[in-house]
């Protein structure tokens, strides 16, 4: 261990990395074929590799807000991006504040304020307690969540962008270089060759490299590294390689179409599909990714994207080891979801099958206790929401369990074998969607649940369809939906009965641990109230000494 | 109509009154052979008296968090007495003031304050926002929750009793003069006898019978329906006749044994009961009630209380004519649950047999749309959460399904048949009881729901116990418990499958009404984002436009 191996209170770091997008098997160590992540393969040597962990909803804002929580997406309400998060939900910051952990964002969050609640409760943003509450609990070193697109409507993103300011510092000429430089090309003509449309994917970003959001956040994270003192969480969090899928030279034509996978995705599943699979398959977007030119263009921009975040990930890891955090610093690498990519005739994320839903995950820590674990894998079944309870006892406090609702992860680093979930819960609330629109449904019909026990998946739509089920031991592409069938009605049956157990958890009783429930039982009874004394020898004279004395008048007639 | 049939912006007020641990059946209207309550029938006559009102929990505290946010105990988390309802949770003041009605309480919530998350949001009990947070939403005219017991520890509510305060004035000699006078007798040395004693249940309190709680708070009421002006609420929620059991001169004595009923009880409930209810039965307060000499004690004074609430409901009616209000108050009366009263072989409440369980409510609206069911009985399924949504639909609103998960009860007293919930639920959380430390549960095990189809009643237990299924229609006393045995097993399963439903009701979305979704849909294309466009062509060149124009120079190399 070297000299900074300990924070000054003895404490370690966390250093918790998100990639928007990232598919868990976009990385040499989860076995790409093409694609050589030497950093994040540095870490994995380093730490465990997770292979079963899941996204509590394969959508950015609410995927992030269990993360954030450590809360399901229906305990937290945040159901869809830019569904603000309540006002008073307790967030990763809450809780390691209270240990006396700072919590940093260094990113993007996509969580929306409740504006509402927080006027209702008289909470200025412009306070430090207004501005956790706007920020997710965090304090914000630089906030951006890395969409800056401008319609005839004006910006989707209303507040400041730090890093269009930055690309204006740099020179770059227009009133959103993000849009105009970042992510686009240039044709032949000096044309803006966007990179919300496909066909110039392959083009290279009209920006200096250095000057591209991955490296920017990269510098950024190293200048709070350099200041920071006392124990903290800094949540780095890139944009990329979430769209617009371009990439500034030379990460544009690393790959080409030789690099691309065959999509997975078979013609059953197009025969009878689950109602509203086939509503997906039919959007744009799906219809966009069965392309195969869109597919030979987008992947290798993905790709040269994810490349360029191992590179920098490289210059993360290398400045911690030149200063001599590797020893005190927590890694942790992570996405908020994957991408479809064309698979399963999809685009985008969305639904449940792994490409979407299952997420890379690698987890360092550098305390001698998890040497054993070092460069393993471990398959058990972990969802994102066990991160807030590992870093809360990573912090040195104990799990709020009453209000997070997932577990810590470190016995698994100790090479212990925990008694653990039998099944993984995700969620996708499509209120918001065309696809809602097409079949017809009330916003609160169209919600899917996803329990996985590690085999089978069963997702149970709302609004009257059956569900779907796969089973991936038999079909670990997730091809046939044997949900279409009967033969399978008693694992249907189980997965079921999971969801239920799931949908009666005591996920809002956030005021009251289980500890402080032990703690009161009885109390009521040395504070006066005794309500049920036959002759008042049924409990101590202790407890009834006020119930006697002289009456002092009386004050009617018997 | 009179000369105040409207309030000055032509809407109706509203009287909700509430009392304590009221049985349904403890009502003339509702059939009770010896008690006569002219003033509860009176109401009744002129409305909708519901005979299938059930609490969504039967304990104080949490039923009333549901009454005032209209929201189920799972929803807003406040699961038993004491635990507090979570910062910022909203509530029927929130609701209505949003209408421009105020909402005032007169009386008892039985709310604890979540001072820890007031505390992290910088609200101030002090402020007019950090006061309504503390107080469930309300203005409070006056709080008073009835329990001013004190022990060893000290007082059980730590609040300042405004009635203590009130019997000081009026001269009775004590600290604690609700302890010892307004709940005790005097013996015949001239000793305090304690109402918490049932063998003193007989007696009369030692009080001015317009000294006790009852008619204290009828003045207050009326107090403040002389002054108020504009469209009001006022939640007017009485103690009684909760415990303690005793009552002042002349209602001790208006009933004895020969008045008290039948215990509703078989040997059959005693033989392999479900293990929960074995607990109870088993309980301090349960051995009580199975006593046939404190039935005859406590049954009398219980029903003096009654008698005493009708006999001041009186006083309120009379006033409300005598000043013009009867046109233009809306009337409720209603209760936060029951009693078993040795019912069951139990006391108290706690679960959900149809003394506990079920409440009166009756509903009074002086408009004319609602003439034709007066004096009616209405017996669809009602949820005490309904009443949230009927208030703010008379108060001119629409009801925020997202948030409150009752429904209107206009619709009916209109007499239409609006299509309506097929099941009613319940639950109670015994985390803190004896009960769960003799069943060696821990505090999250230790939960029970309730689901009533109008003919079947399925109780879950957690903490993989077996369920309980009563029959009313073949039981109507439910005696059997149909769970014991295997051939309602299709109708277990049914209501099972009701309950999961419920499981994955979208509670927690209260940032997003059903109409902020529908209006949001296709908002990001037109504020810039078009993640996927093959070529472009696919939107209005409306949304396109910031894609073109002239790069502004290359700054890198293709």
């Amino acid at each position: 261990m070297g000299a900074n191996s300990r924070t000054p209170d003895g404490r370690i770091n966390i250093l918790f990395v998100m990639y928007d997008q990232l598919r868990f098997d976009y990385l040499s160590c989860a076995g790409h074929p093409h694609l050589h992540t030497p950093n994040f393969d540095r870490v994995a040597a380093m730490g465990v590799r997770f292979t079963k962990a899941y996204v509590q909803s394969p959508i950015c804002g609410s995927s992030r807000m269990s993360f954030y929580t450590g809360r399901y997406v229906s305990s937290h309400g945040a159901q869809w991006n830019g569904f603000p998060l309540r006002v008073g939900e307790m967030t990763l910051g809450d809780h390691l504040r209270r240990e006396g952990m700072a919590c940093w964002l260094i990113g993007k969050t996509h969580m929306k304020a409740d504006a509402e609640g927080m006027a209702r409760l008289g909470l200025s943003p412009d306070s430090i307690i207004g501005a956790r509450q706007a920020e997710c609990g965090f304090d914000a070193w630089v906030r951006d969540d890395g969409l800056w697109g401008e319609g005839p409507d004006g910006f989707y993103d209303e507040k400041r962008s730090p890093y269009n300011e930055y690309l204006k510092s740099k020179g770059y000429p227009s009133e959103n270089p993000w849009a105009d430089f970042a992510n686009a090309g240039i044709d032949d003509d000096g044309e803006i060759a966007s990179g919300w449309v496909f066909a110039n994917a392959d083009k290279p970003a009209n920006i200096r490299e250095e000057d591209s959001e991955t490296p920017w956040l990269t510098r950024k994270t190293i200048e709070f590294i350099d200041q920071a003192e006392g124990a903290w969480c800094a949540h780095v969090s890139y944009i990329k390689p979430h769209w617009p899928y371009i990439v500034p030279a030379p990460y544009h034509d690393m790959y080409g179409p030789d690099h691309v996978p065959t999509p997975v995705r078979d013609d059953v599943e197009r025969d009878n599909p689950h109602p509203v699979f086939g509503a997906y398959m039919e959007g744009k977007v799906a219809q966009a990714f069965q392309r195969d030119d869109v597919r030979e263009k987008v992947i290798p921009a993905y790709m040269g994207l994810i490349k360029q975040c191992d590179d920098q990930l490289g210059v993360l890891l290398d400045h911690l080891e030149a200063t001599g955090r590797m020893d005190n610093t927590m890694i942790v690498l992570t996405s908020d979801h994957g991408d479809y990519l064309g698979d399963h005739w999809l685009g985008e994320k969305d639904l449940f099958h792994e490409a979407s839903v299952k997420i890379p995950l690698i987890v360092y820590d550098p305390r001698a206790e998890h040497d054993a674990t070092r460069g393993t894998t471990c398959d058990a079944l972990v969802e994102s929401i066990d991160l807030a309870a590992t870093f809360v006892e990573v912090a040195g406090g104990k799990v709020p369990d009453h209000i997070i609702e997932g577990r810590s992860l470190l016995p698994w680093l100790r090479g212990e074998t925990p008694d653990w979930r039998r099944y993984a819960i995700s969620e996708y609330d499509y209120s918001a969607t065309p696809q809602c629109v097409k079949l017809g449904l009330e916003p609160r019909d169209a919600r899917l649940f996803m329990v996985f026990d590690g085999r089978f998946k069963l997702i149970h739509a709302e609004g009257g369809f059956r569900p779907m089920l796969f089973d991936l031991e038999t079909d670990p592409e997730e091809f046939h939906d044997l949900a279409k069938g009967t033969a399978h009605q008693a694992e249907i049956d189980r997965l079921y009965g999971c969801l239920a157990n799931w949908g009666r958890r005591c996920a809002q009783r956030v005021t009251r641990s289980e500890d402080d429930i032990k703690a009161a039982r009885g109390r009521s009874a040395r504070r006066g109230i005794l309500p049920f004394l036959v002759d008042g020898s049924e409990v101590p004279e202790a407890l009834t000494e006020k119930l006697r004395g002289k009456a002092g008048g009386r004050y009617v007639d018997d």
